[in-house]
């Protein structure tokens, strides 16, 4: 069926519902080009301003999803299970989480993004490690799900292509904020990717997308019913990102910590997401006899790192490269720290080189912020408090204004809930 | 100063107001091309569900005409008056007021444009008048306003390119319904044209563009408002567009009504609309002492349209083209005709071939609807209704289907209050 671009556009824009018809229709032609980005925007802008209805959300997902290819790892001798966060300051829980999973038995097809904006991208982050490459054929991909159980690469073109256009179309349009557009982004990607099983970290807080918990629980919600509607098994975490997660932010400070929790150390609050990311997953996956824990502390999940990295071409012995240029910020008070803002470190490490503001842009390995005290911690006046890393020192005065009113010391400070909440479908 | 569109964009999207500086930015970047089609359309969107205040309209349409030249009448020897209609069926009302106006001493510069969808445009009626030509250089426009008084001719390209483009964008982005887009993209050009006074004919009802009277109104005082504030005296009438104006819809049909009413004659409301539009356009200009239904009987307007034709190359003795098909409707029941829809003769006129769907379409001269009755007259079953005009007889059955609810015969009908209301500062 044909239809025209700006009756659809008005029917949203009047408040009405799409049909099944209509939604089916402008996505395949916006992805063949028949319906310009100049109406797309402005049928995106309707949509954040009016909003869809549950069964829009879902015909909207199908439809992007049938705009491309579909995976299948139903030949695969275990069960997948993939995880996707909303993306965070020091959100780095990917790198150790994947090998663990495998350790247990789940099989992890990680297909990732990198970072825009002041949250950095998986795949920015393992491309510190010398060697490495993201990029996988689909085969390569398969046979290392099959001997190595775990995969961490770039998504292909051949997934969801509607969705690629349209997220490069909000991202430039200010319609980047509408739930219903980014569940189906999220969701159309996860879905067409083949995964079992997926778990959802929806990030809340200031370093994340979503600043209100209401926001972030019914983004939650609207993910959930899509991927369980779909028939994969869908779990959502909601998590603080008021403060940024572990001690590093930055792409080699993040490996870097992240080997340390492989290793069985690491901040607790990596540590704690991890294993609670883990349990969620191999549960979804329907294996329950399995303490995840366990696999961290015996070095089996290490075991399976190295050899996701090697089969990648990453050498995982090879020394992490280091910033040059480091820059000390001390306490300015004695007491405890209250506040320690996780979109200013963020904003702070994206201005040291950690972050690209076009897609083009390159990022710098080594530059980000290192946190030596948490919120909820003792601090002393004159300790160091964060350590600025980057390649080139000009940039300290700008990272340093954001960080200008990041930090907060007092008296005590409320205990951190980590993990807010938990939705299921 | 500069912006970011994305940041205007989202000032928008949140219900905010924009400052002059994010209106200026936005509206000479986007006549530049440094804002994308595709951001300003979500903008659009945007305004067209948030709106805009009475500042930010006055500042967007000042920004407007800022981005093409002015004209300036200072230098003709009489005051000048300016008409404008946003658009109704058989609103001919230009062709006999022009002259008129002219005839009673007030000259009227009167830029037109072509019709889009079910309304025609006042330079397609007047290229039926053989050799007539719109284009004028703005010395010849300016010669024939001194000589003669009253020149109709199509807006060159240098008043308001902004609008120019932004209105062809609205037009495929489903965002030509906001009032303060509408209000400023008629008032950038009336302003930019340079005339002393403006009278605005707001129409309302079925083939308007507003079908509420509250929206009518709304738009008429953000007009007048943003005229006043630009130094334009100006005043708008909201008039009744419930049924065609006149009995005819159509070009060469609307070139032979207007004729009548120049000539003494005419339909009632034609006359009536006329004779109100040019009273309220002289006194705006400062001239009271003429009354204008004198200048219809005594042949004095019809010497101005024969001037005006001429001066353009058009020969006002030349017979009016005829449509080689044509088909009579006839009443099917006796009593009073108690409705006869605008917007149905409006798009039977348009499918007959007086309309186009496209800017670059070709109009016919001679399709068009007639009508031989009026609502509130009695009718025999029987007698002709309605004769429509086309150059292709297969385009009968889609018109007749346009058709096919837009009459009603009664026992009666409530008086047509012709002129609702009328609007100043």
């Amino acid at each position: 069926m044909s239809f025209d671009a700006v009756d659809v556009i008005r029917t949203k824009r009047d408040k009405g519902e799409l049909s099944d018809a209509q939604i089916d229709w402008v996505i395949d032609a916006y992805t063949r080009g028949a319906v310009a980005e100049e109406q797309m925007s402005s049928l995106a802008m309707a949509i954040l301003l009016n909003g869809m209805n549950r069964r829009e959300i879902a015909r909207w997902t199908a439809a992007m999803i049938a705009s491309g290819e579909r995976m299948d790892f139903g030949k695969l001798s275990r069960p997948t299970a993939d995880k996707h966060s909303t993306g965070g300051v020091g959100d780095k829980i990917t790198l150790p989480l994947a090998p663990l999973v495998a350790a247990c038995g789940v099989a992890v097809p990680q297909l990732s993004g990198r970072g825009l904006g002041h949250t950095g991208g998986t795949l920015d982050k393992l491309e510190s490690i010398p060697g490495w490459r993201a990029a996988l054929t689909n085969d390569e991909m398969m046979r290392q799900l099959e001997d190595v159980g775990a995969v961490i690469c770039a998504a292909g073109d051949g997934l969801a292509p509607a969705d690629k256009k349209l997220y490069a179309l909000r991202d430039v349009t200010g319609t980047v904020e509408a739930i219903p557009l980014i569940a189906s982004s999220i969701m159309s990607k996860k879905i067409a990717e083949g995964t079992g099983a997926l778990v959802l970290d929806v990030k809340v807080g200031t370093g994340a997308f979503m600043k209100e918990l209401a926001d972030a629980r019914e983004l939650a919600e609207t993910m959930v019913a899509l991927g369980t509607d779909a028939g994969v098994k869908t779990v959502a975490l909601l998590t603080d990102m008021s403060t940024p997660l572990g001690l590093t932010a930055g792409h080699a400070l993040e490996v870097r910590e992240s080997l340390e929790v492989l290793a069985g150390g690491g901040p607790a609050d990596v540590v704690e997401l991890t294993v609670a990311l883990a349990s969620e997953m191999l549960a979804a996956a329907g294996v329950t006899d399995v303490d995840p824990a366990s696999k961290l502390r015996d070095g089996s999940a290490m075991d399976v790192w190295r050899q996701m990295i090697a089969a990648q071409e990453g050498d995982p012995d090879a020394p992490l490269p280091v910033a040059p240029e480091q820059h000390v910020v001390t306490a300015d008070a004695s007491g405890v720290l209250t506040r320690l803002d996780a979109l200013a470190v963020g904003i702070a490490a994206w201005r040291l080189g950690a972050g690209r503001a076009r897609k083009e842009d390159p990022v710098s390995a080594v530059a980000g912020v290192e946190l030596h005290a948490k919120p909820g911690e003792e601090v002393t006046a004159g300790q160091p408090l964060l350590t600025l890393h980057t390649e080139d020192a000009t940039r300290f005065d700008r990272a340093l204004d954001a960080l200008a009113d990041a930090v907060e010391v007092g008296t005590s400070a409320p205990d951190r809930r980590l993990i807010i909440d938990r939705v299921t479908a």
